[in-house]
């Protein structure tokens, strides 16, 4: 999860990244879909790495959809899809910082996911650590994000 | 797309054809998911002949979603998700009959879809018939069904 | 419930109407909101009446309501909200026929509410009293509506 | 929006508090509806001071809601729901915090709404004023909250 348009260039290399990270695990890569920022550079990753992306698309149809998605599940519901991205993944990467991510990360602990933060910014760690310490894991690149997730994973 | 607990027992011989026909032509199955009726039966239809299946539940969580759903979708959205599945599916073919289905053809009316009906309900097929005559084709079988919708995806 | 812009004026009729019926019984009346057709009409019926209106709107914002809502309720999930429209619903009275009613009588039926035809499609009459029974009553007018829904409403 | 069974006994007040004030302005009251925490204080309070409160409940029906709730809407989409109060809020008071009134807020920032903070967690509004400075205020009580209300709602 992270920013569309929003996103820096620091977010789109980490993405880009942790995509093909994720691919190379054989885990299959869940955004929120669109052409644009975080979901599009992760999704790129994984396609890179021959992985499989998924996209849960905002609007009521494909357009806006990221090239590298290869099943777009086409919502219609605006942000309110934000709580089937979080629901429909087994760990939540958050890629960056903005209200969408926020929010995705807020549902997450709410729906009882495990939660990474994949950020510079130092008040969404405190605020978000502060809100639900045992959901939240910090971590400082992608290669750490994804030892997390494998961890995180293990049965 | 089709009834759960309440499909017939033709209903899931043609919903397990119909998943078959699909994964053969290389198209991705998607339907709701559950681990009952035709969902359930065109999921291992397909997974049988090596497709590929998503499956957008009602629930909130993975459970009671069929087994063979490579991709689930958790949505916690109950019957709101119907409209996520035909939104998300280039063509919809609504294989036997109940209120879930009846929703779903409705809305994939609304959002401007093609629809297949395989069932044999006559009532059915005058009603869906009338209200959107260019929108509705009627099939006797999975072979038929696949057949149009063959057509229908021609570029 | 009952269709916009494609709405009969026999629907429009009928709409006003019911919306009046509603409000001299006391009762909410509850549409999808938008300032078009069924949901336009019986909203100023009922306004007309002194009743209280809510409308549970598909866009994301108030662009596009019933000047006569009282109370917007913004969803942004386009036919997403027809699920919420008849939950939200004691009884469902559908005005008029086309996909978006279709699919909330289907909604209805699947979410165990009482509903109530009112109009003049002969195939839709048959299906849905085939479909379920139980849950489908037929009025000829909206006089004989009102009355249904206060037999149903009778605890 | 604020907390379930997680309010605090302050946010309790505060949010009895606010909802009197809030009908005391002829406002009418959106809360998430539920029979517990903020939502049913501040349900409570509104009702107290004669005010209309309308609750969109996460649930597929009126099980759970707050006895003090006029208009229930039924969503059936657990936290998805989220995303429509703060849509169908004129502006956002959230009392108190925790994950699912972080989402709110972070939705709310999205969907450009103004959004009021009142509660002790610094690391929230330290985090919240840094994500989206010229949709946050800071309010330190209730009258406070519905002080910053007023001037936000003046045309």
């Amino acid at each position: 999860m992270g920013p569309g348009p929003s996103a820096t260039s620091a977010d789109l290399e980490n993405a880009f990244e942790l995509g093909k990270l994720i691919a190379d695990e054989g885990w299959v890569l869940l955004t929120g879909g669109m052409q644009s920022g975080v979901m599009d550079a992760a999704s790129r990753g994984a396609k890179a790495a021959g992985g499989l992306v998924v996209g849960i698309l905002s609007g009521g149809d494909r357009t806006l959809a990221s090239e590298a998605v290869d099943i777009p599940i086409v919502t219609g519901m605006g942000s309110g899809r934000n709580n089937i991205n979080v629901l429909s993944s087994d760990v939540v990467i958050a890629c960056g910082m903005g209200p969408g991510t926020a929010s995705e990360i807020a549902l997450a602990i709410k729906g009882k996911k495990r939660v990474i933060l994949l950020n510079d910014m130092a008040e969404s760690r405190s605020f978000f650590k502060k809100l639900a310490p045992d959901s939240i894991s910090i971590a400082d690149n992608p290669i750490e994000a994804c030892k997390l997730a494998q961890h995180m994973l293990r049965p």
